[in-house]
């Protein structure tokens, strides 16, 4: 479909100019294209299948661990959002709002969802009568809009797709668990399908949900240094449930507001993975999720086309049937050498080359896009070579992701060591900070950099806040951020 | 999660009065609420799931047939909708308007997409310049919003969820077959899976899409004789290709229109298969969509309760295993005929009972929704048994609704025998028609019936048009339809 077939055109390198980079990949890739109304994008075939692909191994593990799907209007009363005052706060300047429809002006003002709590926080107060009905698990998959001033193609449009998770639960505890849980979903997901490795921790006050009373993320480290929140889960308290008035009756048969959790993962998701894993030859997709996991090219002269095609779709038929991604590329008019680069451009993990030679020895030729290596195998048994090699450039992947975030993660003592480090380098510092808001914006204003979260587990422990140099509460991640 | 657990309460019989059966049944069985937004309604778990299993029966069959899935924005220009005259005209008093957002007031309304012809089309014609980039086969999965004045739960809702798919070809020939294709893809879907019969057909001018040069229909009779259109595939011509510059170089060095399609199906269909399938005793689902396929349910004294309940845990794992959408009903302070009563009301296929005596022979007994037949089969080979009886019951199914419908299928020769007709049954009728708009109009104010479309394969042709008594071009199904 692309207007350019006969070439592999130029990508800005990385080192040159990151953000020129990652436009150029999605745009030549054909992961998207930018659409006729601001902020916008549409996601082509290619982008929308790694999104199809997320949400197949997404939702598997949502219903392993207990939750359906429902589905909830697009449109949100304005009366909602003035319920819970963090919460419109949070949200009112993105608001777009339709006020006419059916040819008539509406009494109310109905915006487009940014998010469902409202929404779901009123039919959970009409659902749920005693603890019987609790936990009330719930996930929606979903288009939602935010007005955003600035906008990046899938990282920050002004709609996007995701899913929400909306829970109800009897306490605390059992909302807490439920917050944990499904942020270990979103962990094991990031990490184990978009090769992706995180930092988990806790949002710090001033970055949390608007309505939440703690927020947790996951981070991730981008080849710029710029870290992408990757999933955030919210013990939201009972302040939905408060505003919503959302009651049961209780085991001692009294009347009790329920603990609500809330939870999700974007479209943001597809431009982390371009950026954590692409190179200077284009996209490098992760085997889990890419659309094409292998794509077959039959090579050689004419004269022996037709064995080799003949092979080739016997492979491609013995592949398809063993459920690999596979697709072959035996167009006459091009040249392997153009299909070994369009093919790495768009990021397909996996090639397989066969030709006349091949044939008569009875292998072909797998060459891995994450690091090049090529490598000589039976046709017998191709399926099962290509499948471990799929495991192998997955792991593969991973391990240069992790150890490119190691590399740029550094610790400072003091806000001036931040600044200078960031003159010099890129990447997230664990820094110490006494927990007031006031250090954390003085961090912001001066470096750009925010907090990304308080991590569970920080390599590295600093006692005393960078600012202000009184004792630290915790050791933070700041970075700047998507 | 409902508020009366402790007994199924009544369910208003369909010969009293059809519509609040439906309402009736919808609302106990917990497929959906109303919502405070007018028009929208909330799709419950057991209702999104009905609509989650259909998505993946045609997502297979749309990517079989070589369809791949894309996203576009929810947001259309105003300006988008006065590009193709007769589109505007159909869409324009339906459309919800954003006005303002992040704020400010939009200097072009942005309408919330009714169906996204438009947008695709401006897309279409950025990405296609060459035949090699045709057939262009894109569906797209969304919510779309049409501002009703009369709604019904699932059958007419202002925000609904479908498919629309969005197709471009070289020449008319290619995207008549598309458009075919895709009908005949519905009607596959639509009966071997919702288990509902169809007519296949052609919609007359005057019920056409508006933009189509032809639309195709495939209506579907409920059980108060009532038509519903279950899905539709238009022949777009070059209506839309002119109007968005969708060109092409042909492989005569031409520049050329290329030829549109577009097709979809809606959560229409949800109330459709209820109003196809349900009984008195409340729903009764098909098993390919059904939720919840088989309910396992322990009988018998406290006293053999334990051993029971092992035997009913094994059996609900091999079931699982085998892709059997199963579940236990194990609680204990709920009697087996409540239960039974319970899931007949949600309309679940297959019963499946296991008390201390079946367990001694070795033994349980399976329970049809649809016939009520009770078989004793051995618990050695259940899995096997209980996926044929699950067959045997889609195939009674579409028996059933084929019977019911060739009972209340009618001819008429003249417009008074239609009206008197009506006087006393209900159901479709076959009527000649000259073609004209006003004999068409006269039906429908004189009898409240329209013509749903012209089928290929009439079980019955007229000659005379039933309101002028000119020569009929067609015979043409009248009905009522929702």
């Amino acid at each position: 479909m692309s207007k350019d077939k006969n070439h592999v055109t130029e990508i800005t390198p990385q080192s040159e100019d990151f953000s020129r980079w990652y436009i150029d990949v999605i745009k030549k890739a054909e992961l998207m294209d930018y659409s006729p109304v601001r902020g916008c994008i549409v996601f082509r075939p290619d982008g929308y299948e790694l999104w199809e692909n997320m949400q197949r191994e997404l939702d598997a593990r949502f219903k392993e661990t207990g939750h359906r799907n429902a589905y909830f209007p697009l449109f949100i009363p304005e009366s909602f959002f003035q319920k819970e005052k963090e919460h419109v706060e949070g949200f009112n300047p993105e608001l777009p709002w339709v006020t006419e429809a059916g040819g008539e002006k509406l009494e109310e003002r109905l915006a487009i969802r940014p998010t469902s709590e409202t929404m779901i926080g009123h039919m959970y107060a009409k659902w749920i009568n005693s603890y019987r009905d609790l936990p009330l698990l719930i996930n929606q998959w979903a288009n939602v809009v935010r007005w955003e001033k600035r906008t990046l193609p899938f990282l920050r449009t002004s709609e996007f797709l995701w899913q929400e998770g909306h829970t109800a639960h009897e306490d605390e505890a059992d909302a807490r668990r439920e917050t944990m849980t499904m942020l270990d979903v979103y962990t094991d997901f990031v990490e184990n399908v978009l090769a992706i490795p995180v930092i988990k921790g806790q949002k710090t006050p001033s970055e949390k949900f608007a309505g939440a009373v703690d927020t947790y993320s996951i981070e991730a480290m981008m080849r710029d240094g710029r870290a992408v929140q990757a999933g955030t889960s919210h013990y939201l308290g009972t302040n939905f449930a408060v505003a919503f008035d959302i009651k049961y009756l209780s085991r001692n048969n009294t009347q009790e507001y329920c603990h609500t959790t809330s939870w999700g993962v974007s479209t943001r998701l597809i431009g982390a993975l371009i950026m954590v894993h692409g190179d200077d030859r284009g996209l490098v997709l992760p085997p889990k999720v890419a659309p094409t996991q292998a794509i077959l090219i039959p090579i050689g002269p004419p004269k022996t086309r037709e064995q080799v095609l003949a092979k080739t779709d016997e492979l491609y038929a013995e592949l398809k049937r063993a459920g690999v991604r596979v697709r072959v590329d035996d167009r006459p008019d091009l040249s392997p050498g153009w299909k070994f680069n369009e093919y790495e451009m768009r990021g397909v993990p996996l090639r397989i080359e066969l030709g006349p030679r091949d044939l008569e020895s009875g292998v072909c030729v797998l060459v891995s896009r994450v690091s090049g290596e090529k490598k000589q195998v039976p046709l017998d048994g191709l399926t099962a070579e290509v499948q471990a090699m799929l495991e192998q450039i997955h792991r593969e992947m991973y391990e240069r992701a992790l150890a490119f975030r190691d590399e740029h993660m550094f610790a400072v003592d003091t806000l001036d060591e931040l600044k200078a480090a960031y003159e010099v380098k890129r990447g997230f510092a664990y820094a110490g900070w006494c927990g007031s808001e006031a250090c954390e914006k003085q961090v912001k204003e001066e470096t750009g950099a925010t907090s990304r979260n308080i991590p569970f587990d920080p390599a590295v422990t600093k006692s005393r806040c960078l600012v202000c140099g009184e004792e630290a509460k915790h050791t933070v991640v700041f970075a700047k951020a998507y």
